[in-house]
């Protein structure tokens, strides 16, 4: 299923949250027409997920646009910022079919752009006047941040368990999907049970999401992802194809090689092609499915309607896609 | 008159702003070593004029120490969070007479240490429960990154007027000071018009404190100031005492010469010279002076007390500081 087919439910409002992109691009344009340029750059192109999951989880309870449009408008930001300084760090070339803003730019206005960034998502966040909401905003900051600040301490490190790689998964990408369904169920006034479920959900989503992001990574194209391949191991970011690598070639192995600074780009060549020809693929898509099956379980606790099922369509389209 | 003499009607507080940064740090002791030992590097040694301006400018109306102290924290916290940036982004090595961030761990730790350290300051400002100022913080953050990234922009480039200084010191330096007078008046219930003055004094007090730091940058010395001299220069930015050299020699000067890349070092040791004997060290700290006039000329208007007095002295010390 289409994206947009999922997003049925809440079309218009996904446009009114757009709508809100445009009008950040455009409060810059007479006054600092640099800033206009990078944010015309970094605000487009996205998948448009976590707002989406912000819309759709506010529709069970009382919808309330008012707050749930510049609340979704705030997570798709703060996720927006992330990106931009993950690349800056990575000094990534390739986004989204196009050149980072590190690379039109340099690395420094990019960090000075994320920073720009996470302050409009605040704001947007403080637009819904909603005070259990507005901390749940900065915690969740907090939380991805030291995520990838533990991804940065463990670079090439060999000494990692699963553990370790479901416990930064779950800080640098589920806690944006918690915060996501988490401030759509607050601000519909769901009864804390529904806020729960809601949040059980997006962690399970977000867990299966960041699974096939770095599935994808190994056995996804470059033309379908819109960046490189292999980038996590250029990164010396275990991801979980990486870690069955080790564990099932436990003696020697390209991760471990290249995690030792040995031959790095025969290496990474060597760990593709090992996990694209083995059942590493399949057993970590089998994982990612776990979590899509515990994230749709809870769901059948909500009332059923039109919104639940696009949010079980969302699990399906997150667990098959291509990109 | 000494900093901590001049601190007086809040000490208490502010050493319980301290025991919050305290226990910013001990909270990750245990669960994230790395990111304790950042934050134990990162979070010492600073004058805290910040956090003493929130809380001096609360004690005209109903003090409020619940709100005031995690506000004065979230001010002090922004305001490191921006330091570890620009020192990542500066590439600096040395910071209040110790190795920088990014010197001791890497620029990309760096970056999403100040990440941390935005979040965490935001969570702060959320614990005042005031809406009015949570989006003030949010604002400031974005006028602060805004600037920053004018700077970045305007680097090297001789195309800069006075106002483009101005309105550059503004977005940096003055909107946090403003920040932190007006959330002190704010959270205290000051009347508008209280607000308003406190707003005033921030501003014309941030902008002399700006000037002081730029002529330090020329005429102090690396042993007072904890950090290099002519960093300023060496990074391509045109402060008010370069701007004067460029005034005073428009045909050729060490400035312009640096500026279209010519000669780096030479160039940028004579222009120190050429500021510091000559009458633009005097004539840049007169308009700091004027801009301390301006601050305390407000201060008239609210009630005559000790903290009154420790606002002027405050000033003085801000345009005669030597670090």
């Amino acid at each position: 299923m289409q994206l947009g087919a999922i997003y049925e439910p809440i079309k218009e409002d996904l446009v009114e949250v757009e709508n809100q992109f445009r009008s950040v691009i455009d409060s810059e344009r007479a006054t600092f027409p640099g800033l206009y340029k990078m944010l015309s750059h970094a605000l487009v192109g996205g998948k448009i997920i976590r707002p989406a999951l912000t819309l759709l989880s506010g529709k069970f309870y009382n919808y309330n646009r008012g707050s749930l449009v510049p609340m979704a408008t705030a997570v798709e930001l703060m996720h927006t910022a992330t990106l931009v300084h993950d690349d800056a760090i990575d000094k990534s070339d390739v986004r989204r079919w196009r050149p980072t803003v590190n690379k039109v730019w340099d690395e420094d206005k990019a960090i000075l752009l994320g920073d720009y960034l996470f302050a409009k998502a605040g704001e947007f966040a403080a637009a819904t006047r909603n005070l259990r909401v507005i901390k749940r905003f900065s915690q969740t900051l907090m939380t991805i941040s030291s995520g990838e600040l533990r991804q940065s301490f463990d670079a090439f490190s060999l000494e990692q368990t699963r553990q370790h790689y479901f416990q930064r998964i779950s800080s640098k990408t589920a806690s944006l999907f918690v915060l996501a369904t988490e401030s759509g169920a607050i601000l519909s006034q769901a009864p804390e049970k529904s806020v729960k479920i809601l949040k059980g959900y997006g962690y399970n989503l977000g867990i299966a999401f960041q699974i096939v992001d770095d599935i994808l990574d190994f056995a996804g194209t470059e033309e379908e992802m819109g960046k490189p391949i292999g980038s996590d191991l250029i990164q010396g970011t275990l991801t979980l194809p990486a870690m069955l690598i080790l564990e099932r070639y436990p003696e020697d192995n390209p991760v471990k090689r290249l995690f030792q600074g040995r031959d790095k780009e025969k290496n990474i060549k060597l760990a593709i092609e090992l996990v694209r020809n083995s059942s590493i693929v399949q057993e970590c898509y089998q994982v990612a499915a776990d979590y899509r099956t515990k994230a749709c379980h809870d769901l059948n606790l909500l009332p059923d309607n039109a919104t639940r099922q696009a949010l079980v369509e969302l699990a399906d389209y997150i667990v098959t896609r291509k990109r």
